[in-house]
């Protein structure tokens, strides 16, 4: 009998998949959700500004978009003050995860990150046949000493960090950040997954140096800009690391809609500062929420709140509640910090029905 | 000093591109093209439909888009009278390519392929490590001999045919498929590549048996349904192969606005039918334009046609010649494919600017 010819590390790998989606628990429950407030997209959705590129893109969805997407790089080099040649646009932060591991990891190749950081991350190590390293969470923070040793202790090739960081929404300072990159082992790759960078406060990130040859940075449309839909983030790196990047990814990868959308949403920093303003409003919300049925809400850098219940079992059960209530969140998936439930800001609107739900949820689940 | 830690495979790649896009020959020569004919997409652009979803998808721009496609799916598998199990969206053929050859290509791992074929299908075999066996062109089809007699010589985990074929547009029938299929070894994997299939007569593909195992079908929204911008294929295949990809692939790698406006398009078949009268009528058109200059158009089953000009050196400078008059055309990279230059079909009014400026540039080059 014929087989179909996998290579070892596919046939090992299990058939798992890093999230599952809205829209598949929606199907097999048979309802849509009211709020969907778990995948922290920004439910406010993307500046005006960035609406009316997709709409005049329509014009042009029969050409493929420019394979080296030109002008939204240099609309991110002038953002940053930086060199084109020092930014490498993909289709979102995953895409660009799976390049970093395939252009520094080979099979058996040493990784370390943190135990219950992101998913998709670790599914690419393993998708390339790396060896994880896990580092437990110390007080709800990506812990930088344990990270730092295991990195000396592995040899790695390449660390993840996200700052701040998913799911627990903490954050280290742009000076820790530095030095924990300064304590890494000379040839090791630092993957500082900066997502949710814009909601922080000044002083988290460090300042933008792409002279560092082991400093990859990734930012993403899919958070602040609201344009998750349409998948496109970017690196900043050295350009040496950019060339490699080069050599490997799919080169029409990032649509011609997500390149004009992005680059008009860049530019309008001003919808940008009003969103953050926006935000601070939700999370204090969330906090009083939590605080009135005797829950804490764990600071946040984010655009989400991440609620201590008490428990994994109460958390699961609350999870399920709300679910039932047509109001879709998510939760970390290990110990200790599955204690907790994570829930996205988004608009007064769905933030009242979140509310409304939740005090039914908390009832039910006692 | 420190290095970025690149794996061998990485370090060992050129830093070349599959292909130079139109965007960035208008930067390099400060114009815009007045006609671009060079990239086989469909200048007569989508169904109404596909625009019509592509502006509702603005409101969901925010939103992560279905990671396993399950709408677009669906359609698909109605459309071919399928199991939705035995199709994979994604983004374009090429990203569907590169995941492909990471499933079955192991460092060294044997991968045969025609002497000219689709660049970026090579350049995923270079950047997973494989060794390519190149098997020359036979009157200007590719030769089904030869690639079936080289899988069986190097023991290929994979053999890439693209039928119809591009860049020379003739075609192998269905029942000469299904019989090469059949001469390949048991473990290899035939990937059939069907970008322009809807533009060949009945009889040109095989009748679609997801049962079997080695053979991968790919499909593209690039071509004849007018969507390259945005970056959408899919996989017909065995649900083994389908469960492999979906282990390895990004899963929210095909963004929300591709899988809306692919599912519109591929459900107004009226929109395609009208379209291919067009192209017939464009391609006797390029025909005649050949012929009044002395040159041969090869018969074509595709949305392109290639043009024989006498010589690789005339081919290089009609090319240029046509450039300086803003008109953006490819041709084939190899001997004797090389001798041709290869046109897209276009609405009447970017035809007629192709055949302006041919003929000055025939008048030019000589």
């Amino acid at each position: 009998m014929s087989q179909i010819p996998f290579t070892d590390i596919v046939a090992n790998l299990p058939a798992s998949v890093p999230f599952v989606g809205p829209e598949q628990i929606e199907r097999e429950r048979g309802f849509t959700f009211r709020a969907k407030l778990g995948a922290n997209e920004s439910p406010f959705g993307p500046s005006p500004k960035a609406r009316d590129a997709i709409q005049t893109a329509i014009e042009d969805s029969w050409e493929y978009p420019d394979a080296t997407s030109v002008t939204l790089r240099q609309a991110i080099a002038r953002h940053w003050d930086i060199n084109t040649d020092n930014v490498l646009v993909g289709a979102g932060i995953d895409e660009l995860l799976g390049n970093v591991v395939r252009m520094t990891v080979p099979p058996g190749g040493a990784v370390v990150t943190s135990n219950g950081a992101y998913p998709t991350f670790n599914y690419h190590v393993h998708g390339f046949g790396g060896t994880l390293h896990l580092v437990d969470y110390r007080d709800d923070h990506e812990d930088l000493d344990a990270l730092a040793a295991k990195a000396q202790a592995v040899d790695a090739r390449l660390v993840y960090l996200s700052n701040p960081d998913n799911p627990m929404g903490t954050r280290h300072t742009a000076d820790a950040v530095a030095d924990f990159r300064r304590r890494l082992p000379t040839d090791t790759l630092l993957v500082l997954d900066e997502a949710y960078s814009e909601f922080a406060p000044e002083g988290t990130n460090p300042p933008v140096d792409p002279s560092d040859t082991n400093l990859i940075r990734l930012r993403t449309f899919s958070k602040i800009y609201g344009l998750a839909a349409l998948r496109v983030g970017y690196a900043i790196a050295h350009a040496d690391a950019v060339t490699g990047l080069n050599k490997i990814r799919n080169h029409f990868g990032v649509n011609r809609v997500a390149q004009h959308a992005a680059r008009a949403a860049l530019e309008d920093q001003a919808y940008i500062d009003a969103l953050k303003n926006e935000i601070e409003r939700g999370k204090r919300a969330y906090a009083e929420i939590a605080r009135r049925h005797g829950f804490t809400a764990l600071p946040s850098f984010t655009n989400f709140v991440t609620i201590e219940v008490g428990g994994v079992a109460r958390g699961d059960r609350l999870l399920k509640a709300l679910q039932d209530r047509r109001v879709f969140i998510r939760k970390p998936g290990v110990p200790p910090l599955d204690r907790c439930i994570r829930v996205t800001v988004g608009p007064e609107d769905q933030r009242t029905i979140f509310e409304q739900a939740f005090a039914e949820a908390v009832q039910e689940v006692g």
